[in-house]
């Protein structure tokens, strides 16, 4: 859109540069510096709904008089442009409404969180508040061009969708040759876009909807019967009522979103991370492709079970190896070594956290050992307020903690560093 | 290193921008536009090499003189730059090793492939040949310094071990109270450092060392026994002789280094794509996370297992949800629709390919109809040279192919385009 695009213009061909290879078949795109992302504006706006099968929208503060800032601003456009040239053929329009230029416009779409991306598709609304970078927000939008429903046809499909346990899962069993799936069909695509409902909808892809035909019987499945599971259960809860509404499937999706062990993905990270518990997250981090993280999750995962039906209590785990630039970050602002599991509780207003001590390298904590420490969490004995004079400043009086501190230690204060 | 860094400060602030959040806890880290990449040269390589616990080297071409391409050099070292920046507690070097300037520093340090990344870590070398981006190159690198020995302690942790099925996996049993894995450990050092062997020592995650006490029961594992598991398979190889040497497990990886299924990983897709089998891939798309793709995956994982022990046959596993940016570019080069499993034969000089017809939505192949097809394309048959004129152009003649068409029907050249 400016010519600092031209200098920019590579920002993105981050990859396979002096590479001269012999071998095709790996090429990643480089933007062309085409512009395909629309300045929405209220002449506009109902052309490229109307024009798209998805039309994305990015709604923005006013572009900044500070030329860092600006240049941050450009970033996201070519974030924006390079999404839409990667995924060009798919008919898919772009475009940025300003926050304050375009304020009417965004009343009428209904846009309300500054730094999203909202997909319009046919009547419904798809808020995108994860990563900003072209990959997320390319495997976002391809999977929000697939059907939402699956079809699980056979036993090894119905492993694939058990399998699935990172997502909220809907699966019912519904009659009727070719449209026997088009019934639940109907209430997610309903369900996503209720906009009378809030919190607002979900993102498309933490429901995963399914019916299926044979495999019924095996699951005891009955007709016109549609089952959730929560992440990470086993058991799935069975909705009431039969045959049910719409209405009854969104309500009962809403009231069990929060999942009582949640995993943070690129893709809704900051709407997970802004569904605080009171100003805090307990937050358990562990690499499932470690032996040590894998069984971690393992008794997290046990820990979940026990206390679905406690709604205080909502785990956000975090697999280290999907976030690789967080890393180093989470280590710095939390104090911690993320080789190894860890589970403590984060203030989401100042970062300010505080962690189980693990350090004894062969024993992980039992799950009960880890529930009676969650209590401690859930109760306020165990809280990030309790050190934090002793971590800004050194002086005597740190040691007067704001709130009564029985349960912690004060013979650990001067081993907290090792 | 030059004044067009300020320009381009921000390449890398392309998340949460504007995003006036409450909450803390997920900043993506922006370059702070501070030089921490080394110009090497004679003068400086061997202090580098000291003084660092990993020295990572990108080995390029001579700096272009055309400004385009020098455009993407300078994003390159900005890659390298924000790596550099987020692992600065980690005692890490990075520097660049120019292929014309520094050609004798690149003979004394043995880098040999243009474009690679290499990192030093005690005497050791392992090539860096997957996708150049900040994420993929901080996964590495935390990799890289995690021990590569895991201790499997119990039943949890085997199964960890044994999940890890996309890995080649050595497991091993030894004695000796604290020391009883250093002796497996010093193993898979030498195994990597071994310059003498050709092709170059495997990415250090190509193998993960696993030694563990109690389970070795379990796994019918006898004392100093060395098991090799290839990836996908369920029965280990073990390795012949006990005690092994060093130079054993060496060779005996270095002779089964390439799996019958592998699965294609940004870290080291170059490295896999140019270790084609006569200048073909067989290439399998299937999303692990989509119940179609997962029944394909299974039945790709019988085929593999099937053949094991055919050298003739590797598989090159894509799941299209690990490379977003890849998805549309591969649709477009190989006229696929990738929302759907896929199978077929690649050229990897022209990027010419052909594909077994899957369009009958109910029914996968079997792992007996994948056999019979791949027997097609190892004996030539099925290749990707007979549709070559037909695509290229559309003249009378197209249809004499170059090669023998049996097994190509002459009737569906016509519907090649549904």
């Amino acid at each position: 859109m400016q010519p600092i695009w031209l200098s920019l213009l590579s920002a993105f061909c981050l990859r396979l540069v002096f590479l001269c290879r012999a071998e095709e078949g790996l090429e990643f795109p480089n933007f062309d510096g085409k512009d395909r992302v629309l300045d929405i504006s209220e002449r506009n706006y109902k052309k490229a709904l109307k024009r798209y099968d998805l039309l994305c929208l990015f709604y923005h503060e006013p572009v900044p008089a500070n030329k860092g800032l600006q240049k941050r601003f450009q970033m996201t456009e070519l974030v924006l442009e390079l999404t839409a040239q990667v995924l060009e053929n798919r008919d898919i329009g772009f475009g940025m409404v300003d926050s304050q230029k375009d304020a009417k416009v965004a009343r009428k779409l209904g846009l309300e969180e500054v730094g999203s991306l909202y997909v319009f598709k046919d009547d419904r609304v798809i808020e995108f508040d994860g990563e900003l970078s072209s990959d997320t927000l390319v495997e976002f939008l391809l999977d929000v061009l697939e059907d939402p429903v699956e079809m699980i046809n056979n036993a090894m499909e119905l492993r694939a969708f058990e399998r699935m346990e990172e997502d909220i899962r809907l699966i019912g069993y519904f009659k009727g040759e070719d449209s026997y799936c088009l019934c639940l069909m109907r209430f997610i695509h309903s369900f996503n876009k209720t906009p009378q409902l809030h919190p607002p909808p979900a993102n498309h892809n933490e429901i995963l909807a399914c019916c299926m035909f044979q495999v019924a019987k095996h699951l005891s499945l009955k007709m016109n019967e549609v089952n959730f599971y929560e992440p990470f259960m086993e058991e799935p809860a069975i909705l009431p009522g039969r045959p049910l509404s719409e209405m009854d499937i969104v309500e009962f999706v809403n009231q069990h979103r929060r999942a009582t062990l949640r995993k943070l993905r690129a893709e809704n990270m900051f709407e997970t991370w802004e569904d605080d518990m009171d100003g805090i997250h307990i937050v358990a981090f562990a690499e499932e492709e470690d032996p040590d993280g894998y069984e971690f999750l393992e008794i997290l995962k046990d820990v979940a079970r026990d206390n679905t039906n406690n709604p205080e209590l909502s785990i956000v785990w975090i697999d280290p190896d999907d976030f690789p630039l967080l890393t180093t970050y989470w280590e710095k602002t939390f104090k911690l070594d993320l080789f190894r599991p860890q589970i403590g509780v984060v203030n989401v207003t100042d970062a300010d956290s505080v962690w189980l001590d693990m350090s004894n390298d062969e024993d992980l904590p039992t799950a009960e050992e880890l529930e009676d420490w969650i209590e401690d969490v859930l109760s306020g004995r165990v809280n990030t307020e309790d050190d934090d004079e002793s971590a800004d400043d050194q002086e005597p009086d740190s040691y007067a903690t704001e709130d009564s501190s029985e349960g912690q230690d004060p013979d650990e204060e001067d081993d907290s560093e090792d």
